[in-house]
């Protein structure tokens, strides 16, 4: 892969008039914040920009996408310049990969650090957002950062970092956010929005979810579910489940939280997360899937009951180990 | 009240061999941490140190309370020299306070902006916790912030900002935070310990608060409760139920929480929060109580049908003023 110095990025995007500015498919908050963030200050230097991005938009970051009115759907249009943000590999440009590839400068800016290098610049640097290289990009080009692209940063570091909580928080993510708050960034809002809000029908979920929680394993192993009827019962939608494995995790004790999500009758999506010592995947492996060592996932057959006799077996075999 | 500049603070602190360090009752974290970050200090300069602090120290908080050897009992035992932390008023001392009278210099140092000055030397500073005020009056000193004192003045800032998410959250705290990354803050291990952590009564008892929420007035009022039945059925303690309001608050709509825990059979204590709009301390103050716009509580009596129908009546009427 042929690595690109910050100063040959900031020649490009000098040079060019008009850009396409693409982020990964199903974009989280490090994808919109940073794709936003690109177009704002393209715009700002008086730029022509659009931004295509293939998925659905989560309806909580509207507080960055209110700021582009240049979306556009994947097209075989050509733009002098194409810069995809944190897409690791051009899998996850999605419908947006003719765009990229038809640009004539192809730029890639990226945190993760298995990037592929595919684009004709690549600047990669195992950050802990997408959005902490932009705000260096930004500082270097003389960049005076509004409130408006402060608040699409600051959404894009913290939804990498879970709200500054993991490893990767590190003294320049908070030194980042820092400069962003007085810059602008809307701190209270920005959480009040993305980390404090649940629509009526998935805190429902939850509750039931919580409900059917058991422990097995001296208290070590914690397991729930939800089922297709519960999504008809409460108005809930697929990805009102996302998160409720959280609870089964955090309960006191818990090395390994399992959550089954019923995909069709005798089908479970199968969820697993630890928190110190197992090493998920490994287990995951066992269930036609895979993942990282504390998040990982898989699918199983069978009824409720034998499925979670199964997986927690396979569980404690990790356990013991 | 006589305000204190930070250097007549650090002369004094250089000019002492012995203290006793008092933190508020019923610590929280800002309380906690800046008591041992304090005490730390003082260790590590060579001088005797004592931490007296009145109240129950949550569990989790022993995160930072490992730290300090010398927690002592109140007693009338002459110190030269008092710290009181994050103690707006004397009544905060609690059974600390004849050990803060009978010392031969009293330091009181606090970001509550209406703090009484009740010591010889006062600094009050309104930042968002009191942790920060010590971030700085360290650097002042000179103290090479090592990670075990890093951990506490991050447990303290942390705590008082919800881990960064309120109006107080300023580009000072932010920096702070980073520069305590730096000094070695073990940012992970407290994020899953302060925030990602609950017993397994407390997780039941948040499911069967979630599974009571109601919603009345087209979704703007949520409402939701525990009795005294449950704390025995679910071997759950008084506190469990901390922080089961925001449950209410969060659903995407509702602009005022009502959580009522019942005390006695017809008793009830009445919680309110809301978003953004209602000023609740309003509707505290018919039902006994007060507090803030955003928070605030009082206490019903009735049943538990009675009690529900009538508060729902006063924050639907404080709703449409």
């Amino acid at each position: 892969m042929r690595r690109t110095r910050m100063n040959e990025i900031i020649a490009e995007i000098r040079r060019h008039d008009e850009f396409v500015v693409i982020a990964h498919v199903h974009p989280d908050g490090d994808a919109l914040g940073s794709a936003v963030a690109m177009y704002l200050m393209l715009k700002n230097m008086g730029k022509k920009a659009f931004v295509c991005i293939e998925g659905n938009f989560p309806k909580k970051m509207e507080i960055v996408t209110q700021y582009c009115g240049d979306f556009i759907e994947p097209s075989e249009s050509v733009f002098p310049c194409a810069i995809a943000l944190d897409c690791g590999d051009t899998t996850r440009l999605g419908a947006a990969s003719p765009l990229f590839y038809a640009a004539e400068t192809r730029i890639v800016i990226d945190h993760h650090h298995t990037n592929t290098g595919y684009g004709d610049f690549n600047l990669v640097r195992s950050y802990s957002a997408t959005g902490l290289i932009l705000f260096e990009l930004m500082g270097r080009m003389g960049y005076d950062i509004d409130a408006k692209t402060a608040n699409c940063l600051y959404v894009a570091i913290s939804t990498d970092t879970g709200n500054f909580s993991y490893e990767a928080t590190d003294e320049a993510t908070l030194a980042c956010a820092a400069k962003l708050r007085k810059a602008g960034a809307d701190i209270p809002l920005i959480c009040e929005v993305m980390y404090k809000n649940r629509s009526y029908p998935e805190t429902k979920l939850t509750g039931v979810a919580i409900d059917r929680i058991e422990l097995f394993g001296n208290g070590r192993i914690a397991l729930t579910y939800v089922l297709q009827s519960d999504y008809d019962a409460l108005g809930a939608v697929k990805e009102d489940c996302d998160d409720l494995i959280n609870y089964a995790r955090e309960i006191d004790g818990v090395e390994v939280a399992v959550f089954l999500r019923q995909i069709d009758g005798g089908k479970f999506k199968l969820s697993l997360r630890s928190r110190s010592c197992v090493d998920v995947s490994r287990i995951a492996a066992g269930f036609h899937g895979g993942g990282h060592i504390r998040a990982a996932g898989g699918t199983m057959e069978g009824t409720l009951k034998d499925c979670s006799a199964c997986i927690v077996k396979a569980v404690m075999e990790e356990i013991n180990k």
